[in-house]
């Protein structure tokens, strides 16, 4: 059996460098890193990690709290919180919790309260007043991503200025009938739902547009956003010009069923979305991108300083989207070309 | 500091229970599992995970190794593996082993060395020989998900005869011309694409079709199906009156494509798929349904029995898909009803 001392010695290091390398501790060159592991390796050399914990009090590992893994954005934020963690040499524990689910409750109750972590990231979950108590009683560190949640630092995209973002394009394109499509009473995001709805509202009110303020709920899905557009565009004396989509997948959903009613994008009806999701460019959808990687990144980054420096203040880092125009937005010439339509056809 | 004696006492449970269902052994009912972990949360006990882990050799946590979360694949078999962990009390490590990343290297070299976990799931890796080695040496239980990798336990969707069976029910149609997209030379997925490019290949073959057979590379997302597609079917002489796609995204992603050419689904080009992606039903797919989430599941049983028995021999789940029939395949009208159109137009 090899001894760290061994492992030190084949490695040409200090044992003090060889146990922070194998610690997993940022404090050593990548150069000794890799030279310690190899020598670890070749010796067969392994620490017990639960040996190390008890010794340093920590983990060395993070846990990460989403309701969600097979959705767009929890799945890029897991990919960026996990780069972030791997580059630290930090292992990360993901726990489930589907709202209002048995497994939530027990996430909540039995395996957030074993603490085998050093911090959380817990991501869109708008936790129940229960559960935000169990999360501070931790006492470890909490970085939240999305939400309205304020007693820990956060990470969020401003979902409101993005809807206002993507409003005013509309407005300024010289759209007047500008619909809002997605969101439902009961739903996986009700901060992210209302928040971009508000931004919308807001934005046709400051346009003066309040008249033409309307929502059609739709899950925030491309085969519901389908459905619903399919059921707002199918009446053409009721139909907008323009639609704000409460995210891409309801955009592009909506942007299939217009093909199939034989409306025409951008020039019948234009279509924005906001995120940016990956089959954006493929629908060529303008949209206000937000980059949840790294939103993910950001999220290690802030726990890190408030494992280190329990006392440091929670932060907020509000995201600002940027706008990405392509090819579903256009100034409204259906109406004049329909007219144009009408006098060939008469 | 309350002791695991007062968490009993308060439970109405004896010492050996209340331990039990702390560290979440499955020998204690769900009932009074709950009134442990209650009486604990009101006395505010945590047991010491470390020490636990010291005292039991085992660290109720399982690492899962994949190269992405952020495709459906992926995510649903994460999700299938969670909740089977949770509903166990376990903890799932996750570690993100991109193909030729550094990180990866990493992932292999320091990370899994550290046997944080009593066994590993690994996830579409198809580790190189120096990984497999890795891997083995960890005197760890693995279960693997896809691959051809035989010397662990492995559960799989049998591949070839998933497009063997899509092949054929075109073949039953009455399609002659039956084109295979998708698939690269550089690929995520080796195993996966070569596999059911052998199926269609074998099918077209048996069915005396060998003249038919043809590939149209295209890596395995929607956008690279659409972009496939629109080359593959632009030239009306050389089209197929039906495609096999190597799965959803990239079936619908031609049905996209089809549409933009004015080209009639099914009734011009059938087109079917293999996976039942979330979007299948929206377009009306036909294809070959497997449930990835049961795969994790599934892995989850099997990694479970090696841990408890170390002795137990290598299994293999393989999986039967089942044909779902929609509305985007039927019999090869499209050839006379070109005739009768260019009759109509002479």
């Amino acid at each position: 059996m090899s001894t760290i001392a061994d492992v030190a010695r084949e490695a040409g290091v200090s044992k003090a460098t060889a146990s922070r390398a194998l610690t997993g501790s940022t404090q050593v060159s990548a150069d000794a890193r890799r030279r310690v592991h190899e020598a670890a390796r070749r010796l067969g050399y392994t620490p017990s990690t639960s040996a190390v914990s008890l010794a340093t009090g920590r983990t060395r590992n993070v846990g990460v709290v989403m309701p969600h893994v097979n959705r767009w954005f929890f799945a890029e934020v897991l990919e960026g919180i996990q780069q972030a963690l791997l580059e630290r040499g930090l292992d990360l524990t993901l726990y489930d919790a589907d709202p209002g689910s048995e497994t939530r409750r027990r996430v909540f109750d039995e395996f957030l309260t074993r603490k085998r972590f050093d911090g959380l990231i817990a991501v869109g979950l708008e936790p129940a007043e229960s559960e935000l108590e169990t999360l501070l009683s931790l006492s470890r560190p909490v970085v939240s991503i999305i939400g309205t949640e304020r007693t820990t630092s956060v990470v969020t995209l401003d979902d409101a200025h993005a809807a206002a973002l993507a409003t005013a394009h509309l407005v300024s394109l010289g759209h007047r009938r500008i619909a809002f499509l997605g969101g439902t009473a009961a739903t996986l995001w009700p901060h992210v739902e209302s928040a971009r709805y508000e931004g919308y509202e807001r934005e046709m009110r400051e346009s003066g547009l309040s008249d033409h303020i309307s929502r059609t709920p739709a899950e925030l899905t491309m085969s519901a956003g389908y459905a619903a557009a399919v059921d707002l565009l199918s009446d053409p004396s009721q139909r907008p010009t323009g639609l704000v989509a409460a995210c891409d997948e309801v955009a592009i959903g909506a942007i299939i069923a217009a093909r199939r009613l034989g409306i025409l994008v951008p020039s019948d009806l234009s279509v924005i979305g906001i995120d940016d999701h990956e089959n954006a460019e493929m629908f060529a959808l303008t949209t206000l991108r937000q980059i949840p990687r790294e939103q993910g990144a950001t999220a290690v980054e802030l726990l890190m300083r408030h494992i280190e420096d329990p006392t440091a203040e929670p932060t907020s880092v509000i995201i600002r989207p940027r706008l990405v125009v392509r090819n579903s937005t256009s100034t409204p010439t259906g109406s004049s070309s329909a007219a144009v339509r009408d006098a060939a056809w008469s």
